[in-house]
Protein backbone atom coordinates (compact mmCIF):
# COMPACT_ATOMS: atom_id res chain seq x y z
CA UNK A 1 0.00 0.00 0.00
CA UNK A 2 1.41 3.53 -0.80
CA UNK A 3 1.13 6.20 1.67
CA UNK A 4 0.54 9.38 -0.37
CA UNK A 5 3.79 11.28 -1.36
CA UNK A 6 5.75 8.02 0.07
CA UNK A 7 6.68 5.48 -2.75
CA UNK A 8 6.98 2.38 -0.69
CA UNK A 9 10.03 0.06 -1.49
CA UNK A 10 9.76 -4.00 -2.17
CA UNK A 11 12.13 -6.52 -1.89
CA UNK A 12 11.53 -9.71 -4.08
CA UNK A 13 14.29 -12.29 -3.62
CA UNK A 14 14.27 -15.75 -6.59
CA UNK A 15 15.41 -19.06 -5.03
CA UNK A 16 16.65 -22.42 -6.68
CA UNK A 17 18.79 -25.00 -7.35
CA UNK A 18 21.26 -25.50 -9.80
CA UNK A 19 20.02 -24.83 -13.42
CA UNK A 20 16.58 -23.95 -12.14
CA UNK A 21 16.84 -20.72 -14.43
CA UNK A 22 16.18 -17.97 -11.84
CA UNK A 23 19.29 -16.07 -13.23
CA UNK A 24 17.84 -15.99 -16.46
CA UNK A 25 14.07 -14.98 -15.48
CA UNK A 26 15.28 -12.59 -13.24
CA UNK A 27 17.09 -10.46 -16.11
CA UNK A 28 14.09 -11.10 -18.15
CA UNK A 29 11.42 -9.97 -15.71
CA UNK A 30 13.47 -6.59 -14.43
CA UNK A 31 12.89 -4.47 -17.74
CA UNK A 32 9.37 -6.10 -17.87
CA UNK A 33 8.96 -4.75 -14.19
CA UNK A 34 10.42 -1.39 -15.18
CA UNK A 35 8.21 -1.02 -17.78
CA UNK A 36 5.34 -1.40 -15.51
CA UNK A 37 6.40 1.73 -14.11
CA UNK A 38 8.48 1.11 -11.01
CA UNK A 39 12.17 1.36 -10.28
CA UNK A 40 13.97 -2.01 -9.94
CA UNK A 41 17.77 -2.48 -8.45
CA UNK A 42 18.34 -6.41 -9.66
CA UNK A 43 20.96 -7.42 -7.57
CA UNK A 44 22.38 -11.26 -6.64
CA UNK A 45 24.12 -12.80 -3.45
CA UNK A 46 26.65 -13.74 -2.77
CA UNK A 47 27.68 -10.06 -3.37
CA UNK A 48 25.25 -7.37 -4.68
CA UNK A 49 28.02 -4.83 -3.10
CA UNK A 50 31.90 -4.26 -3.66
CA UNK A 51 32.99 -5.40 -0.14
CA UNK A 52 30.37 -8.75 -0.73
CA UNK A 53 31.93 -9.77 -3.70
CA UNK A 54 35.28 -9.55 -2.04
CA UNK A 55 33.69 -12.04 0.10
CA UNK A 56 31.90 -13.83 -2.67
CA UNK A 57 35.33 -14.53 -4.90
CA UNK A 58 37.03 -16.06 -1.12
CA UNK A 59 33.76 -18.24 -0.72
CA UNK A 60 33.06 -19.54 -4.64
CA UNK A 61 36.90 -19.68 -5.67
CA UNK A 62 39.07 -19.51 -2.36
CA UNK A 63 41.98 -21.72 -1.93
CA UNK A 64 41.13 -22.78 1.39
CA UNK A 65 38.23 -24.45 3.06
CA UNK A 66 36.57 -22.55 5.72
CA UNK A 67 34.98 -24.86 8.31
CA UNK A 68 31.55 -25.51 7.84
CA UNK A 69 30.10 -22.69 10.75
CA UNK A 70 32.60 -19.98 8.97
CA UNK A 71 31.45 -20.75 5.87
CA UNK A 72 27.65 -20.11 6.96
CA UNK A 73 28.97 -16.87 9.03
CA UNK A 74 31.18 -15.09 6.09
CA UNK A 75 27.96 -15.76 4.26
CA UNK A 76 25.94 -13.70 6.07
CA UNK A 77 28.68 -11.09 7.07
CA UNK A 78 28.72 -10.23 2.79
CA UNK A 79 24.69 -10.69 3.08
CA UNK A 80 24.96 -7.74 6.07
CA UNK A 81 27.32 -6.04 3.69
CA UNK A 82 25.00 -5.94 0.69
CA UNK A 83 21.70 -5.30 3.20
CA UNK A 84 23.10 -2.01 4.28
CA UNK A 85 24.68 -0.53 1.99
CA UNK A 86 22.50 -1.84 -1.44
CA UNK A 87 19.68 -3.24 -0.47
CA UNK A 88 18.15 -0.86 2.83
CA UNK A 89 19.14 1.81 0.48
CA UNK A 90 17.16 1.45 -2.45
CA UNK A 91 14.05 0.09 -0.78
CA UNK A 92 13.86 3.30 1.56
CA UNK A 93 14.29 5.19 -1.85
CA UNK A 94 11.00 3.72 -2.99
CA UNK A 95 12.55 1.12 -5.68
CA UNK A 96 11.35 -2.73 -6.13
CA UNK A 97 14.26 -4.67 -5.39
CA UNK A 98 14.91 -8.19 -6.99
CA UNK A 99 17.78 -10.57 -5.74
CA UNK A 100 19.13 -13.72 -7.32
CA UNK A 101 19.08 -15.70 -3.44
CA UNK A 102 19.18 -14.63 -0.19
CA UNK A 103 19.38 -15.97 3.63
CA UNK A 104 17.04 -19.09 1.88
CA UNK A 105 20.10 -20.14 -0.44
CA UNK A 106 22.25 -20.89 2.99
CA UNK A 107 19.55 -22.87 4.44
CA UNK A 108 19.34 -24.92 1.73
CA UNK A 109 22.87 -24.88 0.50
CA UNK A 110 24.61 -24.87 3.70
CA UNK A 111 21.95 -26.22 6.46
CA UNK A 112 20.64 -28.60 3.92
CA UNK A 113 23.25 -29.57 1.18
CA UNK A 114 26.41 -29.23 2.52
CA UNK A 115 25.13 -29.48 6.29
CA UNK A 116 22.69 -32.88 5.48
CA UNK A 117 20.40 -31.22 8.09
CA UNK A 118 22.65 -30.84 11.24
CA UNK A 119 20.14 -28.88 13.67
CA UNK A 120 23.19 -26.84 14.67
CA UNK A 121 24.22 -25.47 11.79
CA UNK A 122 20.24 -24.78 11.40
CA UNK A 123 19.54 -23.19 14.14
CA UNK A 124 22.39 -20.87 13.33
CA UNK A 125 21.34 -20.13 10.36
CA UNK A 126 18.29 -18.49 12.12
CA UNK A 127 19.86 -16.53 14.35
CA UNK A 128 21.76 -15.17 11.82
CA UNK A 129 19.10 -14.42 9.71
CA UNK A 130 17.25 -13.07 13.15
CA UNK A 131 20.88 -10.92 13.38
CA UNK A 132 20.85 -9.77 9.80
CA UNK A 133 16.93 -8.65 9.91
CA UNK A 134 15.79 -7.94 6.93
CA UNK A 135 12.55 -10.90 5.68
CA UNK A 136 11.77 -10.62 1.62
CA UNK A 137 8.27 -9.52 1.04
CA UNK A 138 7.75 -12.40 -1.67
CA UNK A 139 10.03 -14.80 -2.45
CA UNK A 140 9.52 -17.13 -6.15
CA UNK A 141 10.93 -20.63 -5.97
CA UNK A 142 12.05 -22.16 -9.29
CA UNK A 143 11.65 -25.87 -9.34
CA UNK A 144 13.24 -28.13 -11.79
CA UNK A 145 13.42 -31.96 -11.82
CA UNK A 146 16.75 -33.28 -10.75
CA UNK A 147 17.54 -34.53 -14.28
CA UNK A 148 16.51 -31.40 -16.20
CA UNK A 149 18.47 -29.43 -13.57
CA UNK A 150 21.76 -31.30 -14.07
CA UNK A 151 21.03 -31.68 -17.69
CA UNK A 152 21.38 -27.76 -17.96
CA UNK A 153 24.29 -27.22 -15.67
CA UNK A 154 26.52 -29.91 -17.59
CA UNK A 155 25.37 -27.47 -20.87
CA UNK A 156 26.66 -24.67 -19.01
CA UNK A 157 30.10 -26.22 -17.50
CA UNK A 158 30.61 -27.41 -21.32
CA UNK A 159 29.95 -23.30 -22.26
CA UNK A 160 32.06 -22.40 -19.87
CA UNK A 161 34.98 -24.92 -20.18
CA UNK A 162 35.17 -24.02 -23.53
CA UNK A 163 35.70 -19.93 -22.48
CA UNK A 164 38.52 -21.19 -19.77
CA UNK A 165 36.36 -19.82 -16.95
CA UNK A 166 36.13 -22.22 -14.05
CA UNK A 167 33.02 -24.05 -12.45
CA UNK A 168 32.27 -23.07 -8.89
CA UNK A 169 32.37 -25.45 -5.98
CA UNK A 170 28.22 -25.66 -6.27
CA UNK A 171 27.61 -26.19 -10.19
CA UNK A 172 30.40 -29.20 -10.05
CA UNK A 173 28.97 -30.88 -6.22
CA UNK A 174 27.56 -34.26 -6.68
CA UNK A 175 23.76 -35.75 -7.51
CA UNK A 176 23.21 -36.41 -3.74
CA UNK A 177 24.03 -32.94 -2.82
CA UNK A 178 21.82 -32.06 -5.37
CA UNK A 179 18.69 -33.78 -3.85
CA UNK A 180 18.93 -32.75 -0.62
CA UNK A 181 19.39 -29.14 -2.14
CA UNK A 182 15.47 -29.50 -3.72
CA UNK A 183 14.36 -31.01 -0.72
CA UNK A 184 15.49 -28.14 1.80
CA UNK A 185 14.21 -25.43 -0.38
CA UNK A 186 10.78 -27.75 -0.48
CA UNK A 187 10.84 -27.70 3.19
CA UNK A 188 11.89 -23.81 3.60
CA UNK A 189 9.24 -23.07 1.04
CA UNK A 190 6.04 -25.37 2.99
CA UNK A 191 7.75 -23.70 6.23
CA UNK A 192 6.28 -19.89 5.18
CA UNK A 193 3.79 -21.01 2.60
CA UNK A 194 2.63 -16.90 3.04
CA UNK A 195 5.84 -15.46 1.65
CA UNK A 196 6.98 -18.59 -1.03
CA UNK A 197 5.47 -18.77 -4.58
CA UNK A 198 6.44 -21.78 -6.37
CA UNK A 199 7.13 -21.72 -9.98
CA UNK A 200 7.95 -24.84 -11.84
CA UNK A 201 10.61 -24.43 -14.73
CA UNK A 202 10.81 -27.32 -16.14
CA UNK A 203 9.66 -26.31 -19.30
CA UNK A 204 12.30 -24.81 -21.74
CA UNK A 205 9.75 -22.17 -22.82
CA UNK A 206 11.33 -19.37 -21.22
CA UNK A 207 9.25 -16.44 -22.31
CA UNK A 208 5.88 -18.57 -20.99
CA UNK A 209 7.82 -18.72 -17.33
CA UNK A 210 8.47 -14.73 -17.62
CA UNK A 211 5.00 -13.67 -18.12
CA UNK A 212 3.64 -16.06 -15.51
CA UNK A 213 6.12 -14.14 -13.26
CA UNK A 214 5.78 -10.92 -14.17
CA UNK A 215 2.35 -11.83 -13.42
CA UNK A 216 2.38 -12.55 -10.28
CA UNK A 217 4.64 -9.80 -9.34
CA UNK A 218 2.19 -7.26 -10.75
CA UNK A 219 -0.52 -9.09 -8.32
CA UNK A 220 1.85 -8.76 -5.39
CA UNK A 221 2.91 -5.21 -6.01
CA UNK A 222 -0.70 -3.69 -6.68
CA UNK A 223 -2.14 -5.74 -3.70
CA UNK A 224 0.19 -4.17 -1.15
CA UNK B 1 42.61 -29.38 37.01
CA UNK B 2 43.91 -33.11 35.16
CA UNK B 3 41.85 -35.99 35.06
CA UNK B 4 44.03 -39.21 35.44
CA UNK B 5 45.19 -40.48 31.88
CA UNK B 6 44.10 -37.04 30.43
CA UNK B 7 45.85 -34.01 29.53
CA UNK B 8 43.37 -30.75 30.14
CA UNK B 9 44.19 -28.40 27.51
CA UNK B 10 43.63 -24.21 28.28
CA UNK B 11 42.80 -21.00 26.42
CA UNK B 12 44.45 -17.55 26.69
CA UNK B 13 43.94 -14.46 25.17
CA UNK B 14 46.27 -11.85 25.03
CA UNK B 15 44.49 -8.25 24.65
CA UNK B 16 45.31 -4.34 24.55
CA UNK B 17 45.58 -1.57 22.22
CA UNK B 18 48.21 -0.41 19.58
CA UNK B 19 51.37 -0.14 21.28
CA UNK B 20 50.18 -2.11 24.47
CA UNK B 21 53.36 -4.57 23.20
CA UNK B 22 51.14 -7.87 23.25
CA UNK B 23 52.29 -10.08 20.44
CA UNK B 24 56.10 -9.28 22.10
CA UNK B 25 54.46 -10.53 25.28
CA UNK B 26 53.03 -13.10 23.41
CA UNK B 27 56.46 -14.47 21.83
CA UNK B 28 58.47 -14.20 24.68
CA UNK B 29 55.88 -16.08 26.62
CA UNK B 30 55.49 -19.22 24.64
CA UNK B 31 58.79 -20.74 24.08
CA UNK B 32 58.72 -19.96 28.25
CA UNK B 33 55.22 -21.86 29.02
CA UNK B 34 57.34 -24.58 26.55
CA UNK B 35 60.41 -24.72 29.33
CA UNK B 36 58.02 -25.62 32.34
CA UNK B 37 56.92 -28.59 30.10
CA UNK B 38 53.32 -27.47 28.43
CA UNK B 39 52.65 -27.70 25.10
CA UNK B 40 52.08 -24.08 23.72
CA UNK B 41 50.22 -22.91 20.27
CA UNK B 42 50.47 -19.37 19.76
CA UNK B 43 48.29 -18.17 17.46
CA UNK B 44 46.59 -14.71 16.33
CA UNK B 45 43.25 -12.85 15.20
CA UNK B 46 42.14 -11.87 13.09
CA UNK B 47 43.19 -14.80 11.15
CA UNK B 48 45.33 -17.53 12.53
CA UNK B 49 43.94 -20.42 10.47
CA UNK B 50 44.30 -20.76 6.58
CA UNK B 51 40.39 -19.39 5.43
CA UNK B 52 40.63 -16.99 8.24
CA UNK B 53 44.06 -14.99 7.29
CA UNK B 54 42.81 -15.37 3.92
CA UNK B 55 39.28 -13.27 5.52
CA UNK B 56 42.28 -11.17 7.41
CA UNK B 57 43.53 -9.83 4.39
CA UNK B 58 40.07 -8.89 2.99
CA UNK B 59 39.55 -6.80 7.01
CA UNK B 60 42.51 -5.31 6.70
CA UNK B 61 43.85 -4.10 3.42
CA UNK B 62 40.87 -4.90 1.66
CA UNK B 63 39.91 -1.97 -0.93
CA UNK B 64 36.19 -1.90 -0.39
CA UNK B 65 34.67 -0.63 3.72
CA UNK B 66 32.20 -2.66 4.53
CA UNK B 67 29.15 -1.91 6.87
CA UNK B 68 29.79 -2.14 10.48
CA UNK B 69 27.69 -4.92 10.90
CA UNK B 70 29.23 -6.45 7.83
CA UNK B 71 32.65 -6.05 9.46
CA UNK B 72 31.75 -7.49 12.54
CA UNK B 73 30.36 -10.49 11.11
CA UNK B 74 33.48 -10.86 9.07
CA UNK B 75 35.37 -10.63 12.42
CA UNK B 76 33.31 -13.43 13.69
CA UNK B 77 33.08 -15.71 10.65
CA UNK B 78 37.02 -15.92 10.92
CA UNK B 79 37.05 -16.56 14.13
CA UNK B 80 34.86 -19.64 13.61
CA UNK B 81 37.22 -20.91 11.34
CA UNK B 82 40.08 -20.37 13.90
CA UNK B 83 38.50 -21.80 16.62
CA UNK B 84 36.81 -24.75 14.38
CA UNK B 85 40.25 -25.35 12.67
CA UNK B 86 42.56 -24.57 15.35
CA UNK B 87 41.81 -23.58 18.58
CA UNK B 88 39.51 -26.13 19.26
CA UNK B 89 41.34 -29.39 17.87
CA UNK B 90 44.30 -27.49 20.07
CA UNK B 91 42.97 -27.64 23.43
CA UNK B 92 41.41 -31.02 22.85
CA UNK B 93 44.65 -32.30 22.36
CA UNK B 94 45.26 -31.04 25.71
CA UNK B 95 47.59 -27.97 24.62
CA UNK B 96 47.74 -24.43 25.76
CA UNK B 97 46.58 -21.85 23.25
CA UNK B 98 47.75 -18.59 23.53
CA UNK B 99 45.86 -16.08 21.17
CA UNK B 100 46.70 -12.56 19.92
CA UNK B 101 43.37 -10.76 20.41
CA UNK B 102 39.88 -12.60 20.30
CA UNK B 103 36.34 -11.28 20.77
CA UNK B 104 37.52 -8.80 22.97
CA UNK B 105 39.34 -6.78 20.57
CA UNK B 106 36.15 -7.10 18.20
CA UNK B 107 33.69 -5.28 21.10
CA UNK B 108 36.81 -2.79 21.90
CA UNK B 109 37.81 -1.64 18.15
CA UNK B 110 34.44 -2.06 16.29
CA UNK B 111 31.61 -1.94 19.37
CA UNK B 112 33.75 0.70 20.93
CA UNK B 113 36.35 2.17 18.89
CA UNK B 114 34.33 2.44 15.17
CA UNK B 115 30.61 1.70 16.34
CA UNK B 116 31.65 4.52 19.08
CA UNK B 117 29.64 2.45 22.00
CA UNK B 118 26.36 1.89 19.42
CA UNK B 119 23.85 -0.55 22.02
CA UNK B 120 23.20 -2.34 18.47
CA UNK B 121 26.47 -3.25 17.21
CA UNK B 122 27.18 -4.06 20.97
CA UNK B 123 23.88 -6.40 20.88
CA UNK B 124 25.29 -8.06 17.48
CA UNK B 125 28.47 -9.07 18.97
CA UNK B 126 27.38 -10.28 22.15
CA UNK B 127 24.88 -12.16 19.46
CA UNK B 128 28.03 -13.42 17.74
CA UNK B 129 30.26 -14.57 21.06
CA UNK B 130 27.44 -16.64 21.61
CA UNK B 131 27.12 -18.11 18.55
CA UNK B 132 30.98 -18.61 18.35
CA UNK B 133 30.65 -21.08 22.00
CA UNK B 134 34.42 -20.70 23.35
CA UNK B 135 35.09 -18.25 25.83
CA UNK B 136 39.00 -17.94 27.06
CA UNK B 137 39.55 -19.53 29.93
CA UNK B 138 41.97 -16.49 30.93
CA UNK B 139 42.94 -13.03 29.18
CA UNK B 140 45.37 -10.92 30.11
CA UNK B 141 44.35 -7.59 28.74
CA UNK B 142 47.95 -5.44 28.48
CA UNK B 143 47.46 -1.17 29.16
CA UNK B 144 49.60 1.14 28.09
CA UNK B 145 48.61 5.17 28.50
CA UNK B 146 47.32 6.83 25.35
CA UNK B 147 50.80 8.88 24.81
CA UNK B 148 53.43 5.63 25.74
CA UNK B 149 51.11 3.63 22.99
CA UNK B 150 50.49 6.65 20.76
CA UNK B 151 55.05 6.93 20.81
CA UNK B 152 55.10 3.27 19.83
CA UNK B 153 52.56 2.93 16.97
CA UNK B 154 54.73 5.87 15.93
CA UNK B 155 57.92 4.61 15.95
CA UNK B 156 56.74 0.74 14.35
CA UNK B 157 55.34 2.94 11.50
CA UNK B 158 58.55 5.03 10.62
CA UNK B 159 60.30 1.05 11.02
CA UNK B 160 57.87 -0.25 8.15
CA UNK B 161 57.60 2.17 6.08
CA UNK B 162 61.51 1.97 6.09
CA UNK B 163 60.57 -1.67 4.43
CA UNK B 164 57.53 -0.70 2.20
CA UNK B 165 54.82 -2.18 4.02
CA UNK B 166 51.19 -0.36 4.58
CA UNK B 167 50.49 0.77 7.80
CA UNK B 168 46.65 -1.14 8.61
CA UNK B 169 43.84 0.41 8.69
CA UNK B 170 43.73 0.30 12.93
CA UNK B 171 47.49 1.82 13.42
CA UNK B 172 46.77 4.65 10.75
CA UNK B 173 44.00 5.31 12.89
CA UNK B 174 43.10 8.43 14.68
CA UNK B 175 43.78 9.06 18.52
CA UNK B 176 39.83 9.77 20.00
CA UNK B 177 39.75 6.43 18.23
CA UNK B 178 42.58 4.86 20.65
CA UNK B 179 40.80 6.63 23.80
CA UNK B 180 37.57 4.98 23.06
CA UNK B 181 39.49 1.88 21.94
CA UNK B 182 41.34 1.82 25.92
CA UNK B 183 38.03 2.94 27.70
CA UNK B 184 36.47 -0.30 25.63
CA UNK B 185 38.87 -2.33 27.05
CA UNK B 186 38.35 -1.54 30.77
CA UNK B 187 35.04 -1.66 30.81
CA UNK B 188 35.09 -5.40 29.27
CA UNK B 189 37.19 -6.43 31.95
CA UNK B 190 35.04 -4.67 34.74
CA UNK B 191 32.61 -6.96 33.17
CA UNK B 192 34.40 -10.17 33.44
CA UNK B 193 36.93 -9.72 36.63
CA UNK B 194 37.11 -13.12 36.96
CA UNK B 195 38.67 -14.29 33.59
CA UNK B 196 40.73 -10.66 33.46
CA UNK B 197 43.99 -9.86 34.41
CA UNK B 198 45.13 -6.51 34.14
CA UNK B 199 49.09 -5.75 33.34
CA UNK B 200 50.63 -2.66 32.78
CA UNK B 201 53.04 -2.72 29.94
CA UNK B 202 54.08 1.12 30.49
CA UNK B 203 57.11 0.32 31.38
CA UNK B 204 59.83 -0.13 28.69
CA UNK B 205 61.55 -2.61 30.50
CA UNK B 206 59.93 -5.70 28.63
CA UNK B 207 61.56 -8.61 30.23
CA UNK B 208 60.42 -7.55 33.85
CA UNK B 209 56.68 -7.84 32.39
CA UNK B 210 57.54 -11.53 30.62
CA UNK B 211 58.59 -12.38 33.81
CA UNK B 212 55.28 -11.32 35.34
CA UNK B 213 53.19 -12.05 33.03
CA UNK B 214 54.58 -15.75 32.88
CA UNK B 215 54.29 -15.97 36.77
CA UNK B 216 50.82 -15.18 36.28
CA UNK B 217 49.90 -17.88 34.03
CA UNK B 218 52.31 -20.63 35.57
CA UNK B 219 49.94 -19.89 38.93
CA UNK B 220 46.64 -20.44 36.80
CA UNK B 221 47.72 -23.15 35.14
CA UNK B 222 49.26 -24.88 38.27
CA UNK B 223 46.03 -24.33 39.97
CA UNK B 224 43.64 -25.74 37.26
Amino acid sequence: MSVAGKKTGAFITFEGGEGAGKSTQLRAVAPRLEALGYEVVATREPGGSPGAEALRELLLFGKHDLSARAEIMTHFAARCDHVDQVIRPAMEAGKIVLCDRFFDSTMAYQGYGRGEGDPALIAMIRSLRDLVGLTPDLTVLFEVGLETGHRRITARAAAIAGQGAPLDRYESADRAFHARLAAGFRQIADEEPQRFVRVSSESEDVPAITDKVVGLLKTFLEKR
